[in-house]
């Protein structure tokens, strides 16, 4: 049944044969390997060098450009010199051997340069808001603004064509190697229960709107019972959440849906797309990824997606306090479920001083030289119990579970603060992936705890060992959910569903309280044959931005929007006549004190 | 610069190690070859036969199974047998050969069949609105409510893993091959100037707005100016378009743009990219596609997207009616620009007592048998010109150039009813590719024929020769536009823009005078040194209808909306509270007559 494909593989391709400008190569390509051979190079124009050189940008590097010297050619090089910074240019020249002493051996074509026969200007550049050089930093408004040049920035080429070749290797792995169907879903769709993030948009029917999807859950699960078996999309997702830092108001998701599968199965497919997806300049990854539960997380890391790159992990040291005399202490391991928790920062006392304001923000209470106060017994196994070496720094929380997260993030603080002071923590090319599972399947509503909600979505299925306990005592239940961590970063969820209808109803019905008849047709839709399936949503913004190192994931979105959520290049959002929203059937109200319209109306 | 990778290419991947449910093959997979061998397999229950076979689909095909008869195993017999039709099993069993005489030769599974051991029910169906079997005719309604079970339909099945599979090989010949960057541009954007038919998507700001591009036309340009040489996108494009036949507001575009490149390039690149990615069993696609003028396909076929399958082309037959008596002929032909022209339809005459009744919509003058009032000697001329057999029809308009586009609906319309009738006019295999260029740049608008608007889009560039007449007359600039023609079908259109920021604002301040503050950032780009660009757009899914034989663009989406924009399994677009639009600032103004809410409210 298989069958086998060659096919080339290169990163440039052969010129077209009949393009006009016939590129002969790219400006990164040329080697001694191509002595004496006429060549034709596109770019723009890096810089000139004494009057004598152009040196010519593409996105695969920069190439030398004698100018020609001789007096018949005065008009040409008077052009050349002439021409702006990032002008576009073609010239035509042989390529011949730097004079020895002048090569450059910080990029590849420094051993040759190209002795231009003929320049053709194809565009003077006349306005340039800042200089296409690495080393120039620009604010981020001005990046955005002019995105069409940031973007000419090496990092940035570099940034949009790993993406490219990272979404191409995935794709290879999916449908050329494990049969899956590449299946697009609706953008234009109905506001899911609960969905109060979702962007609307107006119909022409007056009051009907369309809303923008957080995710495809619904469209997945409906191809499973399609018998669409294994199904995958890059899918744009929308999520209208103000100005939390760093999202974005749409992202993209690597979405993979299968039947006829269990954890284990999503778990081996991942583990083998990323493995052969990742960049080679970035290393190996190596299957199986460990795995760890909910519970472990929280109890080491205090966390539920732990940066595995470095210990630090909360210790119990409740033991080492049975007869403390300290009253915050004692009263903590008398709380039902109290504990007292550590972590050791190594060599954080060394760093203490600059670490300690950081902390000030914490109740006092928690803190401070109270292991003074121990007994010399007690202090010594205080030692033992969390492997502290001489210099280093014990940070203790005393409560209830809840103070865990407290002492996670602190962990993290820690290694921010050492890595700030050049203490090596965490290797920066190390890239840890975790499995976390076993979460619980609903949470106590923030507001209303007496109810449950669904800590994932609601048509996540339960652990089978724990599907009894639905109906008796379901905010006891295990959810078959899976996030996959990498570094620290949640950068992918998902989970078996629930396959028959009639579960599906008690949760939504009788667990969850909702209104069953908004998600009706995935009610029907089970009830009519669906096989058992599952899946997992990667959020690829979030994937690159770690490959990559970018601080934001804008540095992996070509035309990402501000914090606010505007294109500072187009001025999206805009204002809109009246007129035309008259067909939507809507009208702006506009809130008190603000007048309608502005410049743009 | 060229590395080789081989990969192996498979319609159905080795089972994953760990999955619970361990399937072996799919339904459509076990030969003779497998004779003896224990399998798995998954699906849904076609139908029982005679209580001793189950016959099992999945996305593949169908596998006969036989149910245990021994009476050990009555339970799962009995429980078999009472299966509802499209329940879920999971059979473990052995492949044996089918007795002789009982060979199903119309299978491929035909010569086997599997003696189940054990059988799981994954999931029994509840409710089945309707069979699926391909001979049970369904109505598109029905169609579309429980689209998840239409989906199930070999047919459908077919059309969706096609689309996957061809978009694979599009996307290996463009990134692979062609050193193409997969790029992703912005879904909230910002009104384009004349974007009537833009959906809008309120922001959070009072006012403010976001618009669905109809396609990512300025961000491609922008992409070129970022040196992002190569581009291209399965780009999702959004039209609010009411209730067009056969459009959806929501459609899928292979969205391609190059740097330093002309006509010639892309056309190069798209018919390279068609004939990598045609699917095997559709024949072969063989470049370079016949090219022809905007003026030639108006002359010949009265249409510019001629459908080259047949002939029956327009001929100027004015030559036969110089010295003609029939008053309204001589008046055609003393008009400026009058002419008579004329299509022959072969063996019309014979089905003409059928094809008459869909020619009484037309102008009855036009139309008769004229052609008795003339000498015979301009008669003998007539049948020579058109070429004309013993019982072919010879249908004829005479006027301006503006009724050459009325004889070729007919020229459709002739091929239609005579296919109708059973004449072999079309080869329904075959794919004729055709080029159109050399359109007009600008057109007089409609309703204001002294204002000038453009052809297809104002980045559009001059044909190079006519250049220097955008500034004295533009109504006779040609410009670099180029659609792609299947069938009669336009399945893709783009052009080379102007890279020239004057050149730009010329066009749209002076020629077409809108307001160019609009398009301020694209004109600020192009003087930032903008590359020579162009690119192509093809319409996806109108293509894929064309290779599948569909009628209608909806066999070839997975979830597409109704004629009216309505997704009528989620019913979609649905009422939204008063409560959800107040943070988008924004409230519904109901028509007079209608009240607020429906049932949904």
């Amino acid at each position: 049944q298989a069958k086998f494909v060659i096919y080339i593989y290169s990163i440039y391709q052969t010129p077209l044969s009949r393009a006009t400008y016939n590129q002969t190569h790219s400006c990164g390509e040329l080697r001694t390997a191509h002595l004496g051979e006429e060549v034709t190079l596109c770019g723009w124009v890096q810089y000139v060098r004494q009057d004598l050189f152009v040196i010519l940008r593409d996105f695969s590097g920069l190439t030398q450009i004698l100018i020609p010297q001789d007096e018949s050619r005065l008009v040409l090089k008077k052009t050349l010199c002439d021409l702006p910074l990032e002008s576009v240019i073609m010239v035509r020249g042989k390529v011949r051997r730097r004079p020895e002493g002048q090569e450059n051996k910080a990029i590849l074509t420094g051993e040759i340069e190209v002795h231009a026969n003929n320049v053709e200007v194809l565009n003077i550049c006349q306005k340039l808001p800042f200089e296409i050089k690495d080393f120039v930093k620009k604010s981020e408004g001005l990046r955005m603004q002019y995105r069409y040049l940031d973007l000419r920035s090496s990092q940035m080429q570099y940034n949009l064509r790993l993406r490219s070749r990272l979404v191409m290797k995935m794709r290879e792995y999916l449908c050329n190697l494990h049969g899956f169907v590449d299946v697009e879903t609706p953008t234009l769709f109905k506001r899911t229960p609960g969905g109060a993030k979702e962007f609307v948009v107006p119909s022409g029917e007056p009051g009907r709107f369309y809303s923008l999807p957080q995710s495809p859950q619904q469209f997945k699960q409906l191809l499973m019972v399609a018998g669409i078996d294994r199904y995958f999309q890059l899918a744009r997702c929308y999520r209208d959440e103000g100005s939390k830092p760093d999202r974005q108001p749409e992202f993209t998701q690597v979405d993979i849906e299968m039947s006829f599968t269990d954890q284990a199965g999503i778990r081996d497919l991942v583990e083998g797309l990323l493995q052969y997806s990742w960049p080679e300049e970035k290393g190996f990854v190596s299957p199986p990824f460990p795995v760890m539960t909910y519970e472990e997380a929280m109890r080491d890391y205090g966390v539920d997606k732990p940066d595995t790159r470095f210990e630090m992990k909360l210790v119990d040291i409740s033991g080492a306090f049975h007869n403390t005399q300290i009253q915050f202490l004692r009263e903590a391991l008398h709380q039902p479920g109290g504990s007292i928790q550590a972590i050791c920062v190594p060599q954080g006392a060394v760093s203490s001083t600059h670490m300690h304001f950081s902390f000030s923000h914490l109740p006092s209470d928690n803190f401070g030289p109270c292991v003074r106060l121990l007994p010399d017994v007690s202090r010594q196994q205080l030692l033992q119990m969390v492997g502290a070496e001489p210099g280093d720094l014990i940070l203790l929380t005393a409560g209830t579970e809840g103070r865990r997260p407290l002492l996670g993030r602190l962990r993290l603080q820690c290694a921010d603060l050492l890595e700030g002071h050049s203490v090596k923590v965490r290797d920066p090319s190390a890239f840890h992936f975790l499995w976390v599972v076993d979460f619980p399947l609903f949470l106590p509503k923030e507001d209303s705890p007496e109810q449950l909600e669904s800590a994932h979505h609601p048509f996540t299925a339960p652990v089978p060992e724990d599907a009894h306990l639905l109906y008796s005592q379901p905010h006891k239940v295990r959810g078959q959910h899976y996030d996959l961590v990498l570094n620290g970063s949640e950068i992918g969820g998902g989970s078996i569903r629930i396959h028959s209808a009639s579960e599906q109803r008690h949760v939504l019905d009788t667990v969850l309280q909702e209104d069953p008849s908004l998600l009706s047709h995935l009610l029907e839709a089970l009830d009519s044959g669906a096989p058992p399936h599952g899946g997992i949503a990667l959020g690829l913004d979030r994937l690159l931005a770690i490959i990559v190192g970018a601080s934001s994931i804008r540095d992996v979105i070509a035309f990402p929007k501000s914090f606010r959520g505007h294109d500072l290049m187009s001025h999206a959002p805009d204002f809109v006549s009246e007129e035309d929203l008259r067909p939507y059937h809507i009208k702006v109200t506009w809130p008190e004190g603000l007048t309608p319209g502005g410049e743009d109306q």
